[in-house]
């Protein structure tokens, strides 16, 4: 059984399908056979540069084929709860596209149906799988930045433009899953403002504030309306802080042997603090495509019994905040507790 | 009485202070006859530096010399008020280091007290009076931008930590005078969260959120623990948008013929929004120091009768943004209304 | 017949291979039906991504196809003639990678081949069908730039280290190809001067300098050993002058509007020189992968009668002018003359 | 005698001389009596500036001044032989802007002349006493670099276009300074090629190429023309390879964990050549002006016998190959043995 190849049928060949067919056909372990797609002409272009896999517009017809052990579903938000439910009631294992769902109360079910009937249930936050946030997480596990002080996130450019669901449900997945993993824990209040500059309402431009406690705060901006393409993440700590910048070509890590410095405050002055100035470090961190690396461990997690790194759970939990920011942004900034 | 020069005493020789003199010492129709400090390290480096300058520990002798027209305050913003309220009284033109005062109260009693006693007071906002700022504020009245979509100010860097005041204070008055001259009006209400990391409790991180009404917005960073230093200003429209980016060299305006396209909106879908792709101009905008022009201005105030770009009233509102913006920093996020 | 498709066989399946094959396999008028390649490893390669085309060790096998009508060579440089002169002999038309041959004697025979059995020879000089060199090309033609003043190439890498030919000859095609193209005539002289620094006396850093007559001349650095990766061209004139740095994601060309302004020298000075600091302008230039193109424009060239960009003759013009630089080398600098 | 300050004057107050006189005006063992210039207009400014010192038309003024210990020449090239003399047979020591003189004869004729007198000789090569040249001495000193292969130096801007010397006596100096305290020997010959694109004939685009001997080669592109302003060093070792960006603010030097690994050649493959990458460091080198360090040592040698940096000697070393090269691009590249 371990040296059967995985068989997968992927659910949605627009933007992110043609990732996900390559790198599970790449995979030795893994066989793609199905791709579903309603469109004809990306059924056409699936059938030219994946001729190995069956394009076909019929989901039913798909779970119907008892050799299909996963499904892959990369189709929009409003259409994850109903795909993915069907999938694990035809007894399939289910990888969902970021993210999970667009309600935690539907994010919730999936979980509790997956265990129900023995299934695994992925999500893919890819970002958990970059060579860079695996390197961060080590960082931080080790105690290597000290104690944490913030997170500092920037994901802004000009579109995609969505029509299901505004910047905030697009884009700060991304930061979430990030921001989760390296606090170890989920933030207990959030802010969120935000505005709209189009007839559709969809907030386009927005401010994101999360209080993890004990001082760890993360304030992240996203933006469909910017001139600029940015992705940074800063991750502040009492010893060390880095800059994680998604953009630069091979140097997207630089850690800066900087912090702040609190001497004992006398009684006059309240305290005094410097900062301390060192070298920056850029590590070399070998290339690797997320995507390939995480459908390893998909594959891994069937095979093996591995634990994965992204499993339902998660996707409740970024599913979670992604409801309380919303509802911070349409109270227009009020802040919401999780807990 | 126009031919005269304009003598100038200068108070506080910090931080800021040598820069203000230097520029004043250089105007051809000014002459810096003091230099005021209490620190004597200080006063000995403004008498090497300008010998032809009195260095003095006595603000009041300063203010008895009836030669001396114009007092330039710089020093810790909390003595701001009282020094301006003497320097008036004595019948001097004032200019101050921005912020204007720590209270409205007072930058209102400030303005108040100028005009009874018939005396110019300046605001020191000197971004107002760089070639880029200048640049924009043309841009912006042209029309060039299209209607205003929305700001995004980042000004982070590590250090510097002040005792007597926090990091919106420190930072944002540079952010709130560029984004209230270019918006044209104050902000209708204001949202801050932040935190902080020291013993001194004073806020280190910061977010800014300010809403100017008709769907225009601005966020701004502020951070004085940031490993890496980044002086950005984006100002979007609808036809085009900018980055100002203070660090580069020369290249410190980006302008983007970029833009978002709304077509109608048909019955089933609420909106198609597409976006335009095209060149990026980087205008040659010769360069010269703020500090420069604007020392050149205050001396055309007192002789030509020209109008300040920086008055007093400026001084004010951006106060009064200033306090809001504390305020919701202290209800962790509550919107403040500014009307 | 314009309607069929072309069959393509491509040989080598190394570094450049996969991307030929992948890029014909994309484009609607044309189907690979051959990889061949010796070595058993690649040929699985070739199998798994593309099981559409029949993975080979016998390069006589493919010939033997009456249907392939078009071969690839992506081998190494020592093998191009060998292999380019029995395709033309099988009746094929022939597309080589760069450069052409590793002998001009040989290039030349080959065009002479190709005239004489009617077939057409492509070379893969992929640089002239990116879209920034063809909005280079567009700017000279149109005079935009002026009277061509200098080129300045910088091509320099860590690696990657070949055995059979030099840095020259492995990066320097890509800058001559540009040169030749741009300037529009061929050099008359060059220099090269460079050093070796491992045991198979190959040059890895070097050199070049070409005089192209009416002082237009190009410096050119190629270099194996660099710690920092760099790819930049500069074409400057007296009008305008552009940086095309093919390592940017979105702006690989800066137009600057800066000159030199050459005004009359009187009878004491010899010259009054000054220099105009105008915008830089970065055009919007739609990304395209240049394969894409190359392989369109080669099947239109076979289908629709189109005039290549990049003929066998330009190949022959490139591999002249390596083997003049050289020639230089061995000489420690000596000018060579290519008339 | 050690106590007493070195009273200074310099002649010269155009584009360098005025941070020359702000050096020494700052520098406590230091006191600027004397500015001379034939330019009204710059002695009016330098009075304005530096009203502690006498600002005046006549050398030989100054020079019948028994106080004037030190003479600092920052005139044009063609006169530093004429002045230099006659200050040293006016018994004063002399520092003298770089290049030191026009030609060798006269540069080795000013050493000779200062060790008879007895007076020192120092010459501005400014780049010698940045932080970060100090830090690239000592790397190379302590091996870090391991075998030094090549330096790679850019050094190009749009003007400024002098009108007595072209862009190699112009630019070259501080590489060539760089150069040699880094190789720590002279190089054995040299290649030199460039173009004219002006009346004035002087050469405003080269390329200089150094070879010192056991595989060290240097090339250094300097240029007049250039839209882009660079400011690069590259020195390459077996072990490390550092990269100098002069226009960087703060992160002026990286130091690559990069080398290349050459493997023993077998019989048939002439040699395995492997590349190495490792991390980034970007060292923290406290910023330092270096004139003010340059200063410092100049006092320090006259009042405690410190050992200088950039005695004359260093000069007749820079002036001799700067000869060389001229020699080389006046005979179109032709390589000149400095032995």
């Amino acid at each position: 059984m371990a040296d059967e190849p995985v068989f997968v049928a992927v659910v949605g060949f627009g933007y992110w399908g043609p990732n996900l067919v390559r790198n599970f056909a790449r995979n030795p372990r893994a066989r793609v056979t199905w791709i579903c797609d309603l469109d004809p002409g990306r059924r056409r272009a699936a059938e030219r540069d994946f001729p190995q896999a069956r394009a076909s517009a019929s989901v039913d017809d798909m779970l119907r084929d008892a050799q299909v052990e996963l499904v892959v579903i990369a189709t929009p938000i409003s259409t994850h709860f109903d795909l993915a439910r069907r999938a694990l009631e035809a007894g399939k294992h289910v990888l969902v596209e970021k993210p999970l769902t667009a309600e935690v109360a539907q994010a919730e079910a999936l979980v509790d149906l997956a265990r129900r009937v023995d299934r695994r249930l992925f999500v893919d936050h890819t970002y958990l799988f970059t060579p860079e946030v695996r390197y961060l997480r080590d960082l931080v596990a080790r105690g290597d930045l000290g104690q944490l002080l913030y997170f500092d996130g920037v994901r802004i450019n000009l579109g995609l433009f969505q029509t299901d669901h505004d910047v905030v449900w697009d884009l700060a997945p991304h930061d979430l899953s990030i921001l989760l993993a390296l606090a170890g824990r989920p933030p207990r209040s959030v802010v969120c403002v935000g505005s709209s500059h189009t007839a559709s309402g969809l907030t386009d431009v927005a401010m994101l504030h999360l209080d993890f406690g004990d001082q760890l705060t993360a304030n992240v901006h996203v933006n469909w309306l910017s001139p600029v393409k940015v992705r940074h993440v800063i991750v502040a700590g009492t010893r060390r802080m880095v800059l994680y910048n998604d953009l630069e070509a091979t140097e997207k890590v630089r850690l800066y042997d900087r912090g702040i410095e609190v001497t004992d405050a006398d009684a006059q002055r309240r305290a005094a603090v410097g900062y301390r100035l060192g070298d920056v470090l850029i590590p070399h961190i070998p290339a690797r495509e997320a995507l390939a690396v995480e459908v390893e461990e998909v594959v891994a997690c069937l095979r093996d019994g591995a634990t994965p790194t992204s499993p339902g759970e998660l996707g409740v939990e970024v599913v979670r905040v992604l409801e309380a920011l919303g509802r911070s942004l349409e109270r227009r900034g009020e802040r919401i507790d999780l807990d």
